[in-house]
């Protein structure tokens, strides 16, 4: 029983597209290993599922002279779906929730219909307190 | 007793007043839970606590097209302070210990008076110690 | 003999040269206190493995107004080695083992060859498994 409630924490405060890959990556991992994975979205991430933003970012995190074509072609390479397409299978074949750290939605003036894939809007000490209680947590 | 000495470890690579925002959410969620905070300032982290830097540091980690107003006015619309106002209420309300990687401090020439908040040296051993011993950890 | 298998994970998404500095800072206190490391390679972090990049990448993550000397003679002033001569060393000394996220080997078209340190390659579920089993993980 104890075993249904094992999680893994993701921080994504990171909104842009390549480090969103691996957000997806970790969480298709974890949830066909059982896990359970909670993500945490802080001030870029909130950005980056911003239904008026999700489709159209093309923002990386460094190396910057990939950005476009170089760094879709890498991903087609790898086989790679981006970012949006694996969260969306994830959340269909496991348990994957999405919060948004409160003050972050209102930085960015977005209501829940405002967001892709979000469940909720938490408190940042939910952030911490998930993390206390998983299997392991990574700030993204 | 056992609870007193309940640590979240932040490891603070990054020197980019938006990670660093993450930073302040993050010490202030754990310092309201009880927890005690150890920040430990790599590279980037040891160069934004400096004094002379500190205040003009405008620098973000992606999305730089918000550099300047944008992000600030983003900050602003969410109440979220500056991160060093973040920071400097939670070590005055809580248990927060800002240490520095020696290397580090070494890199930027920096002094325990050059730098901002700062408790002592520590040599990166600390650092791995410290996450050891700690509920959570956070690689920002 | 617990003791011999406990571990430290780093799973290193970023390519950018200062962020793998704070990698081989970590890596070799980890071997230093008698842990194993295991380093997992994702997207920019396969690519700054890749033998044809690793000489001559100097990509930062961020502050890239010091992008060139300035941050080469902050690294001299530390006493701080380029992060792939740390890496060699903590491999000749330490339990440091290099994996590859096998979709992010692909999508460079790179094979063991032409990977620099690299021990073999995985799936994902590797990386979330073994940060279950570490005593402290970091996402860099």
């Amino acid at each position: 029983m104890e075993e249904e409630t094992e999680k893994i924490t993701i921080v994504v405060f990171s909104g842009a597209v390549d480090r969103l890959v691996g957000m997806s990556i970790l969480t298709n991992a974890a949830i066909a290993m059982d896990y359970a994975v909670d993500i945490f979205l802080m001030f870029w991430g909130t950005y980056a599922f911003k239904k008026d933003v999700l489709l159209t970012n093309n923002t990386l995190s460094e190396h910057l002279d990939f950005t476009g074509e170089k760094f879709i072609d890498a991903l087609k390479t790898g086989g790679i779906s981006p970012w949006y397409e694996m969260l969306k299978q994830a959340k269909e074949y496991g348990n994957v929730n999405v919060y948004v750290c409160s003050a972050c939605g209102k930085a960015w003036q977005a209501k829940l219909e405002d967001l892709e894939f979000v469940d909720d809007f938490v408190g940042a000490g939910e952030i911490v307190y998930t993390s206390t209680q998983s299997k392991a947590t990574y700030f993204i």
